[in-house]
């Protein structure tokens, strides 16, 4: 069985545990604090960075980026089923907008509340800056007007099909959730989305997750919320 | 004829200008200044970020991770004369390596200098922040001792064949190399592998570049620096 180095709350890995449970490939998970750069974790990967995949190979696969491509080399059920559409040009929508959720998001939101929130509990004595949450806050609700935008007009993210784009979002905001910073009153078009996204079986894993002494927030793992 | 929108000293626009030049397509260059955010960069890229590339067929293709498969699904020659490897699990390594430098490199050192020394020239009054230029130098010292690690026993950056990975480094360390931040008699097998890739035909483009008021570093045209 493939087994996955992660963080349960680290939205990159959350992605690429989305796209093995909607292949239907089950995951062993090892679970590792990525902020804390252990030398185990070093050896892997000296950019300290998650997901790390071993497929039956036994040879560590390192990196988002990597990732996602093998996961389609060695996964993707069948063409037709994948998450990458066929055309081209719908294929040039998905990755714009994979990396405006990997790149633009993760550095002007994710990645501040993660270590605020998260690797701080790890730093004795060290406590949220709420001038850097504040600031993650406000760019996270232009990225929410953005998105209630685009899925005014659109079914899925990059088009009429559900493609990679929706899983790397989904996979963001729902860290986000996680961590109460989504105020979904006022990002209607995005839950409507979220919603469908949600109920999909491939979701059930990460909605079972629990970090230790963070309960999440009212909501995140109900269908109805 | 595709034309792409561009900064000639963006590396990710460089990036797509050696691909290109490689798989021997010619490209219409259209060159804007992407940290002004001019409404017609905005209308094509809400994100303002380059390169964009109108394929034939008209359509805008936004971003770096979408030209690049873009670029591959539409101007490879062939399969054996492609950029990318076709053993997938040295993909995955070439794909960690394009990771590193798109996102690393790029969030730990070229933008930083990109915005100080050329971006700030737009700003009446403002001029390079030392300490921000002290710690991108210091970061890009760190990420040229792990190149030279890892090319001390590698032919190419991904292993024993020329990969997109090496064209994604070369176009940052050349953007890096025309401001003059590079201090080669540090990075002596780096400077070894750049000197082969800088002697190829697809190189001579970049080395032509030039940006108003703002020469070259010496040596950054020489194929002997």
């Amino acid at each position: 069985m493939p087994s996955l180095v992660h963080y349960p709350l680290d939205p990159a890995s959350r992605l690429i545990r989305l796209m093995c449970a909607e292949y239907g490939v089950p995951l062993d998970l090892e679970e590792i604090r990525p902020w804390l750069r252990e030398e185990a974790l070093l050896e892997l990967n000296p950019a300290a960075t998650l997901p790390i995949l071993f497929t039956d190979a036994d040879v560590p696969i390192v990196g988002i980026m990597a990732t996602i491509h093998a996961v389609e080399d060695f996964y993707t059920p069948d063409v037709a089923g994948g998450l990458f559409p066929l055309d081209p040009l719908d294929r040039a929508e998905m990755w714009r907008l994979v990396e405006w959720t990997l790149v633009k998001l993760n550095d002007e939101v994710t990645r501040y509340l993660i270590e605020e929130k998260i690797a701080k509990r790890d730093q004795r004595g060290a406590t949220p800056d709420p001038a850097v949450l504040r600031a993650a806050k406000a760019n996270l609700n232009e990225h929410l007007l953005y998105f209630n935008w685009l899925l005014a007009s659109r079914k899925w993210l990059a088009g009429p099909d559900m493609s990679l784009a929706d899983f790397a979002l989904a996979a963001h905001l729902s860290t986000l959730d996680y961590m109460g910073d989504i105020d979904w009153g006022k990002a209607v078009e995005t839950r409507d989305w979220y919603s469908r996204l949600k109920s999909r079986p491939a979701f059930r894993t990460l909605l079972n997750d629990r970090v230790v002494a963070m309960p999440p927030s009212r909501g995140y793992a109900d269908l109805d919320f």
